[in-house]
């Protein structure tokens, strides 16, 4: 087995969620973790940034390895009821059936080129981010057609002679998938924070949440985080 | 003729270069402008963001229409000149032989990416930005292969009901065409700021100042800004 040392680095976007955290445990076997996280205005911008510091520390990634990026336009722009406090998050459970409301315009893409620029910046041959297609809420920049786009761009945009991969290990997962695969590499999922509504205790009701606790449920295992009952 | 009023709006990434005021010039004939200006610890930001501010007095662009989004990632990201005090911006003149120095990973997806997260959100069907292919210094992401990359992960990166063309009304034309087409709209080209070394006075000695010093003589006309002597 090769030394920590002389495993390639991978870029991580990691939110702090669940689906990233697992994301980072599926690349920590490969590769060397750089550890990228985009703030943007959001309600639980607080509580996700130390999910992240959470998980970089369980990692023992270096702090030149970490990356905070603050797209504090977005919120900004607006748009959406995760970064603008006049939208309601919505706890309404009918996922999927809609573009929700939690939508940030072209978000992904945003995150993505960060960890692109800096993978190049880096030398690192892989960019991860934990976007999930099949049971997700419907964004648009989840499904696989939005990152063979965003390879090509990749491909296309960067110098001749890079050459860094998109990897989305948990896309075609569903969430109970993603439970099992994190506790099968040991994933912190404890220290993980899914909640787009609250900071301190995770609400139970919002999307992010409700599909969170239902992987749980289908995978069998408790979810080790507190809920507001 | 509409009023103004009634035009639709185009998101314009506006550096303060000559290119991008030439083509917000251009939008502005069809468009009411909404401009978006991106900071990145570049060496020049303060003196780009008053040529951003002049242009826009110029055109008369409300408040609520102009966007300062600030990239400051891309500053510890670092590998430019442009960004990293550690690396000379090279005034060799050898422009177009390779990538040059002062390239700036995956510069334009971020500054696209936000453009149409914000056009997405306004509503606007048009985001311009003033690339160069032709006499451009060689950067991957300005070639038109990367735009047309880039048009197809708009479209599948947003909203179903979103639509958003990127217009590159500029990546074809020489330097020289690109001042006679600013002369022709009265474009406010004395207000525009293109050395990538200097806040005080144009250096005309780096790449930026060479390439622009060269159209404006192939035109045939004078440089309204002053140089270094």
């Amino acid at each position: 087995m090769p030394r920590a040392a002389q495993l390639p680095l991978a870029v991580i976007a990691l939110s702090g969620g669940m689906d990233s955290c697992v994301t980072a445990a599926i690349a920590a076997r490969p590769s060397r973790l750089a550890l990228l996280h985009v703030t943007y205005g959001q309600r639980t911008a607080r509580r996700e940034r130390q999910a992240f510091d959470d998980i970089a520390a369980f990692y023992r990634v270096p702090q030149r390895l970490r990356l905070v990026a603050g797209l504090d336009h977005l919120a900004r722009i607006g748009g959406s009821s995760l970064t603008d406090p006049d939208i309601r998050v919505r706890t309404s459970g009918r996922i999927g059936r809609q573009i929700p409301s939690s939508y940030v315009p072209f978000r992904n893409t945003q995150i993505l080129s960060v960890a692109v620029a800096w993978a190049e910046a880096l030398g690192a041959p892989h960019v991860y981010i934990g976007a999930v297609a099949q049971d997700s809420s419907g964004y648009p920049d989840c499904r696989p057609e939005y990152f063979q786009a965003f390879q090509q761009l990749v491909d296309l945009g960067t110098k001749p002679d890079t050459r860094i991969t998109i990897v989305t290990p948990v896309l075609h997962l569903s969430k109970a998938d993603i439970v099992r695969k994190g506790i099968e590499l040991g994933a912190p999922l404890h220290l993980t924070w899914s909640c787009y509504q609250n900071e301190d205790i995770a609400c139970g009701k919002c999307d992010s949440c409700l599909l969170r606790l239902r992987g749980f449920q289908q995978a069998g295992v408790p979810d080790p985080i507190p809920y507001a009952s």
